[in-house]
């Protein structure tokens, strides 16, 4: 778990590093039998000032009658995903779309003549690393539409069945973070309503969202494609065409379209500046409002990587958002 | 209550009929305070099959061990809401925006110049008579953008405060129907969860959906606008360009973005074929559904209209939907 050039898909880490404006979607953790400890509703987080900024937080926000009381309808939390509520080194939608692109090519080998599909099959490291976000998002468009949405829902779910991390050897579940699931839950049993907010596809999430965070498919805004219905399956067709993109300046405008309200728990993560406008928008709530961004800082535990900009904690510093340091803040890691 | 076709707004009505593929979003009925007799969920429906249907439904779904349980999280309840919970004769929306229309022209008397400013100004019946629906669209592209989202809810809310139906006196949360709000309410009370899929704009609808319908304003689907992140003011500018249209076709689409899955009960109502999309999608659901088509017949309590085509009835005959006729099926229609 050092850092994240490690052996074996090398191609595929490098190209994800090189899509530093697109986020994805996916984390895993059950709810459901994650042990609290009795009194302390976040046991994975080390006790300090950000734990107690956290709980002061959601304390005078559901006290009736403080200045600062939030009506249970509005205590909208939304979320980021890769790198916020799981390991995004590599981001494992990239790797999903590698692993459609290989299916096609298989069908259709005429198809390794053109790119993207040429520089997969001859495992061209250097064409990934030169892609842009736009090149990121033809890839999606190429491999993630074109299909019922039935089809893609049980590609997905057999790529999540099948799923390890290329260098950790963890499924998808096990590359959630058990600190983020507990944040989840105590916001919850205070009330909150709990979005993820991804710049990735929402379908790609909505896949685990329920079973690994306990989000339902309804509370997951992502990128979208546009679909047509179809009489004679009745069913949907996925267009390779981009409806919404959710990332950076699009997450409050997809925040707007979904919740219609703005959020006021806001929680994302330094890589790519792609969390800082979703936290921006957020602190204009007319409420008192939290702002949280993980610092991947722990390079033993999981990866430590910055922002070559470092706009993200420099917004964090500017605006006064609480920053995450994985490395100190976190007692534990990855759910167990 | 007889017809459509009563005095003053003669203007608007004609309007308003003539955008038979457009429906809009609005209705009000406090949840909260309906009393519900003890023993029968849907007070307001009169004894008789569809009443005994719906109930039987709910009863075999919900029961656990039933060969047609479904799981709490997949009871999804999709509503249309002209015309399915709330009188659509005139459209809402319809007034909305001709109320925005000639704010606009006092502030930019030039407006008045051209169509369809003009014609609300000088009042002209048969411009409106042939406007069709991508013209009624258009209408709302020039009347409802070009503002941040803050200022269009204000003017929505400050619209909804004012309003009385143009013949029938009644302000707008007394133009829902109360039958229905015991519906929503019955289905909740057993583990259902109410949508609104309108093919009015979704932040109209959002503006009263909880205080009318006790739905919140992310349980709203809508038509929807692009929206533009403004850094000077950490809002969002609402833009002349519609993003996706939820009528019609457009209804299974529009729901897959927002819930990511089928509705099991899909209810809406004839006038448009609006919503046959929306029940027809919803009878490929995996479960047992139910499907649920107002028919407005009741010119004494209500309104009698029906489609020149009919394909809303002619589907509901054809799929073997269930039809509340308003006129026998409902014992009062109005929220009191």
């Amino acid at each position: 778990m050092k850092t994240f050039l490690l052996k074996p898909q090398l191609l595929l880490l490098l190209v994800l590093l090189a899509f530093s404006s697109c986020r994805q979607d996916n984390t895993q953790v059950e709810t459901k039998t994650v042990a609290v400890a009795a009194g302390d509703p976040l046991p994975s987080w080390n006790d300090g000032q950000l734990k107690k900024d956290i709980i002061a937080y959601v304390e005078k926000v559901t006290t009736e009658g403080s200045a600062d009381f939030i009506p249970a309808g509005d205590r909208i939390a939304t979320f980021d995903n890769d790198g916020t509520l799981w390991a995004e080194q590599p981001a494992i939608q990239a790797l999903f779309a590698f692993e459609l692109a290989a299916k096609m090519i298989q069908k259709d080998p005429a198809l390794a003549k053109k790119q993207p599909f040429k520089a997969i099959a001859e495992k061209d490291k250097s064409y990934f690393d030169k892609m842009t976000a736009k090149g990121f998002f033809d890839l999606l468009l190429q491999t993630h539409a074109g299909m019922s949405q039935e089809q893609f829902e049980a590609e997905a779910r057999e790529f999540f069945k099948a799923f390890k991390h290329p260098s950790l050897g963890l499924t998808a579940k096990q590359l959630t973070y058990q600190p983020q699931i507990e944040l989840l839950q105590y916001l919850r049993a205070n009330g909150f309503t709990t979005f993820i907010c991804t710049g990735g596809t929402r379908e790609f999430v909505r896949t685990i969202s329920d079973e690994y965070y306990g989000i339902p498919p309804q509370q997951v805004i992502g990128t979208s494609f546009v679909y047509t219905y179809m009489d004679s399956t009745n069913g949907l067709m996925r267009e390779p065409k981009i409806m919404e993109i959710t990332d950076e300046k699009g997450k409050p405008g997809g925040i707007q379209q979904q919740i219609g309200k703005r959020p006021v728990f806001a929680c994302g993560n330094e890589r790519s500046g792609g969390d800082i406008y979703m936290l921006r928008y957020s602190q204009g709530s007319k409420y008192l409002s939290f702002q949280l961004m993980v610092n991947h800082d722990d390079a033993a535990r999981e990866f430590a990587y910055s922002e070559p900009n470092n706009i993200s904690l420099d917004w964090a510093k500017k605006y006064s958002w609480h920053v995450v340091n994985m490395k100190t803040d976190w007692k534990t890691v990855f759910v167990k």
